[in-house]
């Protein structure tokens, strides 16, 4: 039987929600979490509009998935995220325990690889999935930016 | 002329706030954000409660503090926390650029130092301000909570 919940399935909705940030002028990154195959917690970057450097969309979608799951560990979940954690996320990652994350491109400047955060022992990592979408995006964010 | 602003000064205030994450059975850490010798966020851990990994003293008071000022840079502001910050921690004060982070006890397992966290390269930080009450503190708590 085909499995139509692919890692490509849910980061298809993590780029909507990076979509819905460019088009509230935030740098366009959305994340989802995922339980059993059922979405949990979904966000995108507020930075900007919330005068919060937390309100990454990580951040949001951690903490949106711990109240829904009534418990502050997120074992058996995974996050989908259009760009590669910063520090703070990848941190935040870690006190949660997460089973795992997914993300699409690679942040080489900022991203946690780069900056050497450590993840739980129990977190596996994907990446790379539909990078080429969340890249393009966040091009086309900085190129209207500087306009 | 005596200034009565000190670092002590500010850490007391921290200190009791985590005196009250104590009462509440929370990891006993709490925090300031002072910017002008004046309290702008004080806030102490929450994770238990709110059943949320992010809810550290120290992401508590950036975002009240960005709040406060009404844009998300804390330049100018120093933070002062009981414990050394984490790495979720310290990823969001790089974001802030906060100017100062006062610490008092090290976190030698899992503290930004030890996990090699980068800050913002205009923050400058104090550590062991305190250090001994708050680490008596932290004994106390752990003690308890064994029993």
């Amino acid at each position: 039987m085909i499995n139509p919940f692919t890692d490509e399935y849910f980061m298809k909705k993590a780029l909507q929600e990076a979509e819905m940030a460019f088009e509230k002028g935030e740098i366009p990154v959305g994340a989802l979490i995922v339980i059993d195959n059922k979405v949990i917690a979904r966000s995108h970057n507020l930075t900007e509009l919330l005068h919060d450097v937390t309100a990454h969309a990580e951040m949001q979608t951690i903490t949106a998935a711990a109240n829904y799951l009534g418990g502050k560990y997120l074992i058996g979940c995974t996050l989908y995220v259009t760009l590669e954690p910063c520090q703070m996320c990848a941190g935040a990652l870690y006190w949660s325990q997460i089973s795992k994350i997914v993300y699409g491109a690679s942040d080489e400047n900022r991203g946690f690889v780069k900056m050497g955060t450590q993840l739980h022992p129990k977190t596996t990592v994907v990446s790379g999935v539909l990078a080429n979408e969340a890249s393009e995006l966040m091009k086309r964010f900085f190129v209207e930016r500087r306009k």
